[in-house]
């Protein structure tokens, strides 16, 4: 894989059988990797959002059972498919949303059944199975959604769903991506993504860097400028897409396809189908993560309200399927999205 | 007027012929008052955000006209009505989209004109009649308000309209001072309204100094609480009411109530006729103020973005009246409004 392909950003390196993570939470001031040496250490930087993103999360942890495993069978060679389960299930509670994770665990946990013998080899290799096969996916994606947008157009984004979030590329951002170098795209606006501010902080980073003109704005703003005609599409990303179409993704999107819908934008996701979740029939069943309320009452460590005051931090939220356009996969685009069309892409 | 009937938190004080304003800049860390001694520093002090919210602005200029006003007559008794013109006019360009400004400065030129030898006392007793006016037409919007809001009610409020964007009391929070005393209202959200903050760092202050429990949440979360029938009522100031029922107020206020309609939320706006602007015959005409880019791109001082990133940042909206419910006015409260309604109401 060219590196110039799939932009000039990788959030996830694997060199030499070791695992680093570039720390997003010290972006844009700082672009410093982290050396995961554990599946502790992975987890932590899971919860913590040093990898954040669902295809990120998944591919980190598939990398992170490498690590298990490796510790594992030199801590007991005989016994060590037992005690890695204690890893998976570890990893599985870092974050309750993406269901990426859970299916990269799954993937691996296969892979582990039918290991012998020393498992680094295989499992590297399927870990790097699951990273490039993203990456592709997000290529296939950045085609297909590309294809959906007129010449010139506006897009808003929310959160990042770039290449930072992924294997590399990007979903919404592949998108973007595919769809400026053919002249689809002539600009793009981020929302800041209150509370972690993920579009100030990493999508107007990773733009900024690859050459495409992007505009921030506060998350409050985007319905004004709807008002105003500004964009033609939203194109965002995804934690988890429900069997009935509705789509899991950061907090705030759900307002922003209310107000596509009546200002007449289109809404398009973006996922690989190791995003959707047959087992979860609508997104009511989704859960949503609840993370600390100092995100709220802190901005860059730095307090912004009163001492003491009560905050509520939901950090995903639900767009119900009837307000999404389409949905864009590696394996195929569904509009209108509804559990038939979904059971069909995913049969 | 008892201070405690009015809350206990003033923005403006009016002592000894002086004015002083509560740094608003700095809140809720430092509660310090600016002497604010000429009308080139109260101009300043309006644009630069140490004082804000409509009705607060105009009683700040009312009260500047007077400082104007002694100057100018200090400087030549003859002829200072006309000097006074060019200070009139400094202060209405310091903020471009509340109206209440240009009504107060449109009062006090009425009692320019009519005014014989040494102004100052005949002005400053104008200026304080403004802002007495002011708080008891919130006192009064606080009852008619509140009389909408059934036993228990959960409200969303937006930015700040509160003591702090008034003479006193509030008008959003006014009905919610009333509301929480009748036990109309349960418990109030207060968005923390990017970029500024002031729903994090004025309202929830606010609130919290009287006593009323408040939860801060971001201002993306607000379409997520909505689905899960977490507020009855959306609860706002505004900056400026075209003749058609049309609400210009802080930015994110229009998103809101694209969703509260989509969810049934009802939603209630609050500001005295001094707001409606019968001028302006609809809210495309009304003029939004775009403030400097580092309001999105820093927060306190600090960096969150990439450097030489664009951000726009545009700082008011206008929401239709077609997805109001109700305007609220000393003058008596307007449902379902429109141009007949309005004009009723104002005549």
């Amino acid at each position: 894989m060219n590196e110039k392909d799939v932009g000039s950003v990788q959030a996830i390196k694997w060199e030499n059988a070791e695992l680093f993570l570039l720390d997003q939470r010290l972006l844009p001031r700082t672009e410093s990797y982290l050396h995961i040496d554990s599946v502790d250490s992975a987890s932590r930087a899971i919860s913590s959002m040093v990898v954040r993103g669902a295809p990120a999360i998944g591919v980190t942890a598939a990398y992170a059972i490498v690590l298990a495993a490796r510790a594992r069978h030199r801590e007991d060679p005989g016994n060590w498919k037992r005690l890695v389960e204690a890893d998976l299930r570890l990893l599985g509670d870092s974050r309750p949303t993406a269901v990426n994770l859970r299916w990269a665990i799954e993937r691996m946990r296969r892979r582990i059944a039918s290991t012998d013998g020393d498992p680094v080899g295989t499992l590297a290799a399927e870990a790097e199975a699951i990273h490039s096969e993203d990456i592709n996916a997000n290529l296939k994606m950045g085609g297909l959604g590309a294809a959906f947008l007129d010449p010139g157009c506006r897009v808003l984004t929310h959160c990042n769903a770039g290449a930072l979030a992924t294997g590399g590329y990007g979903t919404a951002l592949g998108v973007v991506r595919s769809g400026y170098r053919q002249g689809r795209v002539a600009e793009v606006y981020a929302d800041e993504t209150r509370p972690w501010l993920q579009g100030a902080r990493l999508t107007a980073w990773e733009l900024q860097k690859d050459g495409i003109p992007v505009t921030l704005i506060p998350d409050s703003a985007a319905a004004h400028l709807m008002s105003r005609h500004r964009f033609d599409w939203i194109i965002v990303g995804s934690d988890r897409i429900a069997a009935n179409g509705d789509v899991a993704n950061k907090i705030g999107t759900y307002s922003l396809a209310v107000n596509a819908r009546y200002h007449g934008v289109k809404f398009m996701v973006v996922a690989p189908t190791s995003t959707i979740d047959m087992q979860t029939l609508r997104g009511d069943d989704i859960p949503i993560e609840n993370r600390n309320p100092d995100e709220v009452t802190k901005i860059a460590e730095q307090s912004i309200a009163p001492d003491g005051v009560t905050a509520e931090n939901p950090v995903f939220d639900v767009t119900p399927a009837e307000l999404v356009d389409v949905i864009v996969t590696e394996k195929g685009v569904v509009e209108r999205p509804d559990s038939g069309s979904i059971r069909s892409l995913m049969a």
